[in-house]
């Protein structure tokens, strides 16, 4: 096996591939990439158990010759050690080859690297990246905003909670892709058209979703595809596989309030701002609780902490409609969903002092984002 | 006690003081600001023990009024506290006012604060930072250029080390203010003119040292005085004192070599992106070894480690004059001393392949960066 290829797509590639590389593994042959030339190019496969990647580099990119002088063959080479290495050099083109089984070279302009701890290609796991059941086509930046708008509410890998909660729930009901993830404390949902035929429910692991559409940079189009088990998003010359979450969503839009007594219109930033501010109180608390107070003529956002005193801050510009209200919440939760709508102002919907609200941009109803309130002294 | 504060000047003179509040300290009291009404300004004054810091703000600056309404008085603040908020605050002042004792206010625009866990001022330890001993005046940039030049070299507080090594050696022979530090496997050296008259000789810690040089920003002059235990450093409308570390600096220049057998002369910028590139091989070790093999016609950089293989890369650009030399060093500690020399291109100083050897700007005798050679196989 051999090639010499141009670094820069060789950089790019390896930049993909390096996403599945885990930090440590309990099976070692994964901290490797596998590397082979075939007739399609070079192919570099990577793993961490739970989101696979297959990129490849053709033999000419936009009419220039890319990748040359190669025979056919593969190997496993230590991922950790060609991204730094690649990444230091600083050469056009760098040369592979394998010396014989788990012995390779590396040239590189004046560089020389002898990696005498390869292995054998054959011992890499069996990775499947087939699409397999249904299939669907959807714009790259739909499904990145998709995700940057909600993956953000699923629990954290940090959290012990049920598997479940860790993944966002894709779902096509009546022509709308609706994604939806929550931690049990809110919720995030967002949707988007799809084709009427569409049929999907898939609880695909936040963690992998974010680390997918990273990949989608300069990508127009990402076709997705699930099984029970696994969903498959293939893109440009790259597939990646991502185990699935089994069990289904603890979620329904049955809980979404329907109607509400109060809303709050107000600026995006000067609320974020005033939140911020108000929770330095609650600098050393584990959850950063803030209250908001509410009446026609003042809106008031203050905190307070037993160790440290309290804080208020009066809104300047808002609009507010209905009784006086009093509601405490999770200061970063509001700060986060206000921050995945991307809107100037929000509309912030209550139903009651201890009801679920729903914040939303006044001009998208396909996001809504939805919090529960804490219960305070 | 209360004052009016413009925020800018308030934000700026918190800054200065943060650097001498610890993360955590034995002595609470510690984790605050001493806040003073005083009739020069507003006073602030910080501690962790090893640095002080006092610093204040005048009544006026450039003619413009940054304080006012003032009462004289003194309070102990939370320091974490007002950094955050004040950093977060974005009105043009800021309003802080003793209620009672221990109880504050700060308004800030629509936002106000109620500071319930402040301290009676009473009861910060003392603090001594007036200047004594010998006392000298010296352009603040060469203070900082002495520091950045070795501070690096002296032992982290990583490392079981005596106390001394964790300092950086200042001490005035001949017209000659000398900074030296080691770890005991480095030295790093540089002296710039002063006063013939000054006497000093002062083991200062390199940690406090490097937080001293960054209150230095717009500062022209630092004015200079040690006693046996401790030095103090004024500046601007700064105060900053340190303890020093008693003992003998384990050092004198009869360490480093006055006659070398072999001279290399070689861009800075390649032989770093050379060692960076080779020692690539040696990611998982603890320390990174290179070796560097040198006859008048070639010079390579090479690594190996039993892991990984191993690496050689030949520098194109350079000159050699001597006998074949092979040595092995610390990547790390070659990089850091070119760094420090700030060059274009460096000499290297060999006196045999276990022989300390010397690193040096061609163009600068004042700083010296000498380093001990590693064994290997």
């Amino acid at each position: 096996m051999r090639f010499t290829i141009k670094r820069e797509q060789f950089t790019k590639a390896l930049s993909m591939a390096s996403r599945a590389i885990p930090n440590a593994a309990t099976n070692a042959l994964l901290l490797n990439y596998r590397l082979e030339v075939t007739s399609k190019g070079l192919e570099i496969t990577s793993s961490n158990g739970n989101i696979s990647i297959w990129t490849y580099i053709p033999f000419e990119m936009n009419g220039e010759e890319v990748l040359r002088d190669t025979t056919e063959g593969a190997i496993l080479a230590n991922a950790r050690f060609l991204n730094d290495v690649v990444h230091k050099l600083d050469s056009d083109e760098i040369t592979f080859e394998v010396i014989d089984g788990t012995y390779a070279r590396l040239i590189a302009g004046k560089s020389e690297f002898k990696l005498t701890n390869c292995q054998d290609a054959e011992e890499y796991p069996d990775i499947d990246l087939e699409p397999a059941g249904n299939s669907f086509t959807l714009p790259a930046p739909h499904l990145t905003e998709l995700v940057d708008e909600t993956a953000f509410a699923a629990a954290s890998a940090m959290r012990l909670v049920t598997d479940v909660l860790r993944a966002v729930n894709l779902k096509a009901v009546n022509g709308q892709l609706i994604a939806i993830a929550t931690d049990g404390a809110r919720v995030s949902r967002k949707s988007i058209p799809c084709d009427e035929e569409l049929m999907l429910n898939a609880n695909v692991p936040a963690d992998a979703l974010k680390e997918i559409v990273k990949m989608f940079d300069g990508v127009s189009e990402v076709s997705l595809s699930a099984t029970e088990d696994r969903a498959v998003f293939s893109f440009g010359n790259t597939v990646a596989a991502t185990r699935l979450i089994s069990g289904n969503y603890p979620f329904s839009d049955s809980v979404i309030p329907k109607s509400f007594t109060r809303y709050l219109d107000v600026s995006s930033r000067q609320l974020i701002a005033a939140i911020e501010r108000v929770s330095a109180m609650t600098a050393n608390e584990k959850t950063r609780v803030v209250r908001l107070t509410m009446e026609e003529e003042s809106v008031v956002v203050s905190s307070s902490s037993d160790t440290n005193g309290s804080a208020k801050e009066s809104i300047e510009t808002f609009e507010f409609n209905g009784e006086p209200l009093s509601i405490a919440f999770n200061a970063d939760f509001v700060i986060a969903a206000i921050r995945a709508l991307g809107s100037e102002s929000i509309t912030i919907s209550f139903a009651g002092e201890m009801k679920p609200f729903i914040v939303r941009n006044p001009d998208d109803e396909a996001i809504v984002e939805l919090i529960t309130p804490m219960r305070t002294r």
